[in-house]
């Protein structure tokens, strides 16, 4: 099957932090604002809006943590299949905020929506009155500060009118840049698909550079694309897609309170109705999804916090998806291998100690592990023509990929994480400050 | 009951690495040698045998992981309930050395017993012939390295001549130096009680600063008693003990392929028979295992590599024991929580995200977290008088003690951590260079 991808771009400059973007453009039915409620010290974006005039069908997928933020159970209450708007802030996590947490952002949504009814009625020829539960929350930034709902609140008129109707490139970097927290670096990427002979966009924005662990996974990934495809099949395209992009990604083991990957179809592109999720006319837009998804998460992780490396764990025939998981997260979990890398030093020994720990099935005699395409344990034993100076050449590239062949069935799964550099330590204690 | 504990001595200054140590003396049955096998390039002592000149009943504990050293293999196999001598290399780990660090074991192990036997021949009464099959070996050092069978034999003779039949301060103290790593300090405890009437020594040395985690626990710590205690009596005692000791520690969530904590009675103090594990005359003898397991335990702790704080994470009153470890765990190898009290910072936001992503059952109104005495957080609220100033200026100390209270139950639990400091890295970075 001939895909009409348009382009998976990826270059990314470890040390010099420089990536390359690709040209998000216009989707038809979002309107984006990006404004600053003073949220941090020294002004910049904390605020971003994506507005959806004619309102958008989505799915989200959550933090699989015991303990929620309260956006996030906002976002659990809501029993429509429609919204209005995605409102994103940062510095704040409203998390372990409690009651007067959650009420904020009741008082929010109440305030947006007059706010929106209003710019409709104005600008539209059948406004529509919206209502708060159409609006749904991001949130990310400290936990367990008081949420700002009042500064938040007093911005809302400049939110509503730097409403962008028309995207271009700059308002897409723009959001992206005003939902970073420690990023670095803002997190875009896109990919055009057909359904039938119809042309289809998925854009998408995403933050988050630690406390980043599966178990959903990560930090915020935003999804936009102009088809019309149901909730329903939204929830299971996202479903399938999550585990192997953003559940595949790894920084520090850490899960938020407050992650969350949601995608919104505006149906503002007429195609052939998809009624099932198993139409074979979807499998284009499912593969162009995974990659939007798995380009956002590479970003993350190639923005993990400190990191100089960009590390790749293949984990090859298992006998179940678990062990495939299991010992992929051991290694990409391991402070010890992530200091290695970073120290640039072949300490295979500290892979074997991540693969014994991992609790999983496996027989000695049938692992191999190889670096790049270097071969260093073959079927248990140390590769026989195994050459130190070869291995530590590759060691000093930025993008390190470990494979691990375990020999024991024909399951499979890949992890993405970096390495662990002193930069991490400054970066995270020294957060708040 | 009134317990006749010598002394519980943990004064530690984490950042001088200053700590006050037991005066360790002789314990009767037990012979040390300590000598280089010139495993480093520097010149150390890296060879340490323990010599139980009439032999000694034991018992082990080994780590959990799936992949374990050939040291641990052959220990495994030895059917023996009585051994002569416990020989500890550093430098190697002999793990995936495959069938040749095994048969190199063999080697030494043939070789020492004839050494041995000869020397009984020499100074006992009634010499026994020792067999290979009586001596156990600990390893620590690099995994995956040849094995240096030829360099251990060649300084056996040498080992039997430094043997010391009596024991001081200064011949311990050698000993513990003998089987460090990357430890910046030895590890050596004591403890004195009564069996009966009769005064018991347990002294015990240990090393280990990384690749620490529960599963079974940690590097290696070797308890030596001069009561009359059977093997079947050892084991029980020491796998009881061993939960909230080494099993209670964690310094970066590794775990090694050679982890090993045995314990070696002697039998040369006679004291009232103990035929039952749970002979009430045990219960002195339990506790201060308790304390010289603890005491060793908690020093791996403080030398964890690049630490600055000792911390200790209490969880009080969870449903099931499991829970609480849980929770103490997902807190203590929390990268996040670990490098924000490295930089002194009291972001318990990151702890609060630590309890949720470690799926035990909790409520948040049930909640509260204390640093030291100070409350932070009391049935799921921040706390009313909380003081971010008073916090300040405790987290500056040099231990800071976690309390968490779930009550959801009656179970309690306490694990022992380090900070993450960049020094960690730096040293795991640079391990074998």
């Amino acid at each position: 099957m001939a895909i009409n991808i348009k382009n998976f771009i990826f270059p990314y400059n470890m040390k010099s932090k420089m990536i390359d973007f690709q040209d998000l453009e216009h989707v038809d039915g979002i309107a984006i604002s990006s404004v600053s409620a003073n949220l941090y010290d020294k002004k910049r974006d904390d605020l971003v809006m994506f507005y959806f005039r004619n309102g958008a069908n989505y799915a989200s997928v959550y933090t699989q943590s015991k303990i929620i933020s309260e956006n996030i159970k906002w976002n659990l209450n809501l029993k429509n299949r429609k919204i209005k708007a995605l409102l994103v802030n940062t510095r704040n996590a409203n998390a372990f905020t409690g009651k007067r947490g959650y009420l904020g952002l009741k008082e929010i949504a109440e305030e947006l929506s007059i706010n929106l009814s209003a710019k409709q009625k104005n600008d539209e020829e059948k406004p529509e009155k919206i209502k708060p539960n159409q609006i749904l929350f991001g949130c990310t930034g400290t936990i367990g500060e008081k949420f700002p709902t009042e500064k938040i609140k007093k911005c809302i008129p400049e939110l509503i009118e730097k409403i962008k109707y028309t995207q271009n490139k700059s308002i897409w970097m723009k959001a992206a840049l005003g939902i970073m927290t420690t990023d670095l670096q803002p997190k875009l990427a896109m990919e055009e698909c057909k359904i039938g002979n119809t042309n289809i966009k998925i854009y998408g924005v995403a933050k988050g550079s630690g406390m980043i662990f599966p178990n959903m996974a990560t930090t915020l990934g935003y999804i936009f694309t102009d088809a019309d495809l149901s909730s329903n099949i939204l929830q299971k395209l996202l479903k399938k897609n999550i585990d192997t992009t953003f559940n595949a990604i790894s920084c520090d083991g850490d899960t938020s309170t407050n992650d969350m990957v949601s995608i919104f179809s505006t149906s503002m592109t007429k195609h052939y109705t998809i009624k099932n999720f198993n139409d074979p006319r979807l499998k284009e837009f499912d593969e162009a999804l995974h990659l939007v998804l798995l380009n956002l998460a590479k970003r993350v992780v190639a923005d993990g916090e400190g990191s100089s490396k960009f590390i790749t764990i293949n984990v090859h025939n298992t006998k179940t998806l678990d062990d495939a998981k299991k010992i992929a997260f051991s290694i990409a979990n391991s402070p010890l291998v992530k200091t290695a890398i970073a120290g640039e030093d072949p300490n295979w020994g500290r892979i074997i100690m991540a693969i014994g720990k991992a609790d999983a099935n496996i027989n000695l005699n049938k692992l191999s592990i190889k670096f790049g395409s270097i071969k260093i344990i073959e079927r248990g034993q140390l590769f026989s023509s195994y050459n130190e100076e070869e291995v530590l050449e590759y060691m000093r590239g930025e993008k390190i990929d470990v494979s691990i062949e375990i020999g024991m069935g024909k399951k499979n799964f890949t992890a993405y994480t970096m390495d662990l550099t002193k930069k991490y330590i400054e970066i995270n204690a020294d957060y708040r400050s």
